[in-house]
């Protein structure tokens, strides 16, 4: 067995979602089968990726892993996947994935951009898919200011999807909003891990105070209650873009994976 | 009546092109119908554009003019056709058009972007409805190198479809192959006008000779020989953006009603 890395791109405009759900059309369902196919496989290989993107999240740097037998030849296999792929997925890139690769666990942070048309002469109905028409202008200097605190390690169960057993505690490593060369006002952020809907929560958050209907202050009192607000609005889908994962470089990967046997005892 | 000035951005992919005709959907027929329910009028207005786009082709920069009666607030009759017009079509803007601005016959040039893909690293789905996936590498210095001699004055009719009586003589002001920050290849040109389909046909002149398929002398011998050659490929519409339009600053525009008028003898 060896195991490929695929770095994927894609519209979530008509998914379900990345992840597998019976009689739904989603990422991985369509990646897994056009490997399976392009592979001549009895039964669809399992896909493992870095951001399990929700309904209509699009991604441009999505990165999965799967184990396959043998050493298929990589160009071939790119072009025969990227003829069976929908053209709402590309395959990006498709290589042999460094010793210890794990698209999920060796990830060390994932960035998403959140991005915002708050200004109708900026409006362009070509990205209309993957930018949000908002009614009212956002001032992004105190949407900055309110973010600040929210950077660094805590808890984020009150911007987060509760999934039963799961911590919700979190790295927030960067977030800022800025303009792009069409006005369009974006947010960058990165994170060790996201827990469901916390990207489009924050910025639910940081929008109320773009448009001064809430103090600065509002965000990181909010965050630090640690329960759900239903007053915060989780955004629509369609503004997110999962645009990088990082890893660790070969040697970084190479040393975890040594660490990772030593505590199991191996 | 006042003329009113139209600034007009759409996604042409779901339209056939710009000119009203029965039984199709055009942008010219949305826009009229919008703007006729948006000012109450019996019969939609006539609205004339400066670039009449082919069927998907997009536009971020479209002008248009309309004349109507009275004076109508322009910020709500924005708000009002905005909220008519379909998610494809967006009035970016609706002013009050300077004396003598006549959007067609004003216009001193057009300016349109045609964008490539050449890199399946660089393929983003996003963008599929206004980017061509083209399967070979591009030499865009060479491409530049065959685009210089078509600069200026000349009988464009090799690069036109011909229409009965028409002119094919214009006046090419810029024409230049550039990689955006994604590395998407982009043309950029101007003309005072375009004849039909020139822009795409101009592109399929180019792209074989950044495939090393043409000599960089092939274009200009081509565009030489002033007749149709069905060698030459005519590119997909929807890789073509309508960016911009420049019109001459108010006195400029009142200088050339002037001219106009006295040739007129009024």
């Amino acid at each position: 067995m060896i195991r490929l890395r695929l770095d994927l791109a894609y519209d979530g405009t008509e998914f379900s979602g990345w992840a597998r759900q019976p009689g739904l059309r989603t990422v991985q369902g369509v990646v897994e089968g056009a490997l399976g196919r392009a592979l001549r496989l009895a039964e669809p290989p399992q896909v493992t990726c870095a951001g399990r993107t929700d309904a209509g999240v699009h991604a441009r740097g999505q990165v999965a892993h799967v184990d396959v037998e043998g050493a298929p030849d990589l160009s071939s296999l790119a072009r025969s996947v990227r003829g069976l792929l929908p053209e709402d997925v590309w395959l990006v890139d498709i290589s042999v994935a460094p010793e210890g690769f794990d698209a999920r666990f060796s990830a060390l942070s994932r960035h998403y951009r959140y991005a915002v048309c708050d200004d109708p002469q900026a409006w362009d109905p070509l990205r209309r898919g993957e930018v949000l028409l908002h009614p009212r202008a956002l001032d992004l200097a105190a949407m900055n200011v309110a973010a600040a605190p929210l950077l660094g390690e805590r808890d984020f169960a009150a911007v987060c999807r509760p999934r039963e057993g799961a911590s919700t505690i979190r790295k927030l490593l960067s977030l800022g909003w800025s303009r792009d060369a069409t006005g369009i006002a974006e947010m960058h952020v990165s994170a060790d891990a996201f827990c469901h809907s916390m990207v489009r929560t924050l910025v639910g958050l940081l929008v109320p105070v773009g448009e001064s209907r809430r103090p600065q202050g509002w965000p990181a009192e909010v965050v630090a209650l640690g329960v759900r607000d239903s007053g915060v609005q989780v955004m629509p889908a369609h503004g997110l873009v999962l645009e990088e994962v990082r890893y660790p470089d070969d040697d970084g990967l190479a040393a975890r994976q040594a660490v990772t046997r030593s505590l199991r005892g191996s």
